[in-house]
């Protein structure tokens, strides 16, 4: 399952190279993920409801194209690897006439927002676990 | 009672324009109001231990002239009005050669983090109080 | 005229206080700018082409309800003033339950991106001249 | 040679997990990148005036430790690796009683700004050539 959202660059966004600021593609990941989740029929505010946050363990980002302010954008959204505990996704950054402009993926986990102590997205949350292992599976 | 902090541009704060992007200014505000804060022997995170925050009710700015990356700035704090239960500070953003950049002001409430009902400034944090009281007669 | 725009909260918005920090909703003002001319049939990024740019000269903002993570919110955007140099939008930030969360207003001028130098919007680009005029009579 | 700067965690900066949003760590890879180049004698905006830029080409970050409103931070910068074409930066993030918050790295080139076209920092920029490869001896 790859989920597709379109982007609208806003002009806060670029910075005086002309382009895209960089960090600005990592938030760009994270509308892709609220968007992956919710096409699975969650939503991430209740997880945080029930006092749980998922923070991100590491990210990783490839640059390969700038992406301009009035350019078409979408960023793409996949499971790259889940193992019931963490949880990486793959994102692809398209603009226009489909060029990549930036892949990458963030690995995250879901802890307690009390104390950031880790929780186990398996016995937690069984049907997140389920819908999850079902979406990597289709790849 | 004047409190000047130095800011340091932030390639990230640029636009396209080549200049500072103008929504940045209003975060330069929260440092020179941060740094007015302490500059009193307060800190903000003590008031939000206790369960207390203090949003902004309205803000005002005039963008004079444009400031640039590499430029030395400065951001100068004061305050503007403070009655017990709104505090208004005042801000002059300076850049280089003394030149005024941006001017504005920010109204602030302290609200109780969970239901958003004020709070009086004047009873429940006396400290606070009389040291802004006397931070506004120095004018 | 009147162009209402949906805004998604990005996670990367809101802050500690658990709301939308309240410098962004500047950038929302310029998401729904953005929208506005792009409804009058232009596009920022074409004026830019020309060598001009729009800076901001001043920016009001009223704070009435804050806006969270997960909640549906809009900008609408419409023309306040409008005296073929200077334009002035208007705005309102709507959330749940129709509740206004935030109104404004910031006020444009055209100048040259080289210099900074003031562009008459009339005489230069007499198609928006008409549009805008046009727009700010429906009011 | 390893450079190491203060940074005051803005309450922007801050989200509703109750610290630092992870994108702002690359804004502070950022702001250690700056220092260190001018401890090196440069300014990045000196090579922008010739009409050179430096895009990333990847970033890679790992997050250990949360960093809180209020705490005391330090961004450490040194170069990882270089060749005379790209520049690969490595960061520390540095929290309260030096705990080890985030690690990571950058890869820079620089390109012309109008083509995005590669240039040699050996052949464009020997002095800057020198410096680097010293600072990358020294470890």
């Amino acid at each position: 399952m790859k989920v597709r959202t379109p982007i609208k660059v806003r002009y806060q966004e670029t910075d005086q190279m002309g382009v895209v600021y960089h960090a600005n593609y990592l938030v760009w990941f994270e509308i892709g993920r609220t968007a992956f989740i919710e096409e699975l029929g969650f939503k991430y505010q209740d997880m945080e409801q029930d006092g749980i946050v998922s923070p991100v363990v590491d990210a990783h980002m490839y640059f390969k194209q700038p992406i301009r302010y009035g350019e078409d954008a979408y960023v793409e959204t996949w499971i790259e690897e889940y193992d019931g505990l963490r949880t990486t996704y793959g994102y692809q950054i398209i603009g226009e006439n489909e060029k990549v402009a930036v892949t990458g993926t963030s690995k995250h986990v879901v802890v307690k927002k009390d104390s950031f102590r880790p929780v186990s997205l398996r016995r937690s949350f069984p049907d997140w676990h389920e819908a999850y292992t079902n979406a990597m599976k289709e790849g």
